[in-house]
């Protein structure tokens, strides 16, 4: 999360805290005026979230790492360059690019003036808080917790759409969910393909059997992190029992030293 | 709405502001220190609603016409006493309350402790907020803040139900929500009909006076569990009132030996 110029330091700590609340984790805070951010981190009770948060001076930076930044604020008043999705329907599009591996950033700007035209450039979307129209301005720590509720409560998972089916309806959107939309292996398989590759390895001599556990746990982190589909896996799966056959059939290199 | 000896008059003032967000608009105040409910009414810009706002001695008469009591809070160090559904789950219950014509309270309690035993004994149901179990106490007017979101965002009133149709997939819960959209007795009834029969009791030599305090939480919870119609509610208060009435002209037992 990032909040940009917030000018009050309670709204910085009712911030981090709703962030702990609902487990979210990374704080970064832009261009704070040093005095305020000071005061927030020094307040009694401040959770580790606001401890470990990172001061920045650019919105750029703060995002670079993102592949989709959301921008937060009441766009009343304001003519959005991007598309604006309310709150209730923000989740399946987070989980979608966090189903991709892709890091999210979620945007709130000062106090009384919410996010610059500037910050807003760097937003691929804008989501809106659906707010009574007779007082649509939200406190900043109050819509912060809702807005992390939101991704908490309602952004599990949705069952797997049906074939072909996309939630964008962007010209050529269809073909690149076919590609995204394969179903991921099951931690079962990829248990199963961890369980050969460590053969393979242990016919390979590759490691001392000091590292064999430190190897294991790298290796079930890697599988994950790859996200294998279950096609790929099966291929993967293939290839290793190839090499182990290979390698068990082989002269065991410089045997004849022994 | 219903806050419970709030501390902070900030946090008054925060739940109020959320409350207009939302578009919701009564609020009672009970038990509130007298001064922190001065100085929260008289911020700059308090919004109508804590202006409209009521300040009442007891919970009690701030749900007496409410049909469901809806307790909230961290429930993760007290065995609660009633069912607990997770805030997600919330809305289809309330709106179904409101479909019947029956009037909902959403009870929060003090800043430092929550909702008391006594306070709890007055909720139908208790509602939590899905937090992270390593920081699960919300600030106050966050809390009110995600709670009235999520009644306003994802309660909207669905079209009225089909005669006939139901929320529930019970086995027979067609034949009971026909005698569900009755509407529910207010918890004023309730409370009168408790009254009665703490009468009865006490006229029959039920238990001793050292137990009543006892009886009479535990009679508040099981007369919300039972989840009376107003009509059930009117036979069983003639009831309790024709038993009591037989137990006061009957002869004591053993009076002979007086």
């Amino acid at each position: 999360m990032v909040l940009v110029s917030p000018r009050n330091p309670l709204n910085i700590g009712a911030a981090a805290r709703a962030m702990a609340n609902f487990g979210f984790s990374r704080l970064d805070v832009v261009a704070a005026f040093a005095p305020t951010w000071r005061e927030a981190r020094s307040a009694v009770g401040a959770p580790d979230v606001l401890l470990n948060a990172r001061s920045m001076e650019s919105l750029a930076e703060a995002v670079a790492d993102c592949a989709l930044v959301v921008g937060t604020g009441t766009l009343a008043w304001r003519k959005p360059e991007q598309a604006v999705v309310s709150l209730p329907l923000l989740a399946p599009l987070v989980m979608r690019e966090l189903n991709r591996g892709g890091h999210i950033a979620l945007v709130f700007g000062s106090e009384k003036h919410g996010l610059t035209r500037e910050d807003l450039s760097y937003c691929h979307l804008l989501v809106e808080i659906p707010t009574d129209p007779a007082q649509p301005s939200m406190n900043l720590g109050q819509a912060v917790a809702v807005c992390l509720y939101e991704l908490a409560a309602h952004g599990s998972l949705p069952e797997t759409p049906a074939k072909g089916e996309t939630l964008t309806t962007q010209p050529g959107s269809r073909q690149a969910s076919a590609t995204e939309q394969k179903p991921a292996a099951t931690s079962g398989r990829l248990d199963l393909l961890a369980g050969l590759i460590e053969e393979v390895m242990d016919a390979a001599g590759y490691s001392p059997p000091a590292m064999q556990p430190a190897n294991r746990h790298d290796l079930r982190l890697l599988l994950r992190r790859l996200k294998l589909s279950t096609h790929d896996t099966r291929r993967v799966l293939g290839l290793f029992r190839r090499i182990l056959w290979r390698l068990k059939r082989a002269p065991v290199p410089n045997s004849g030293l022994r």
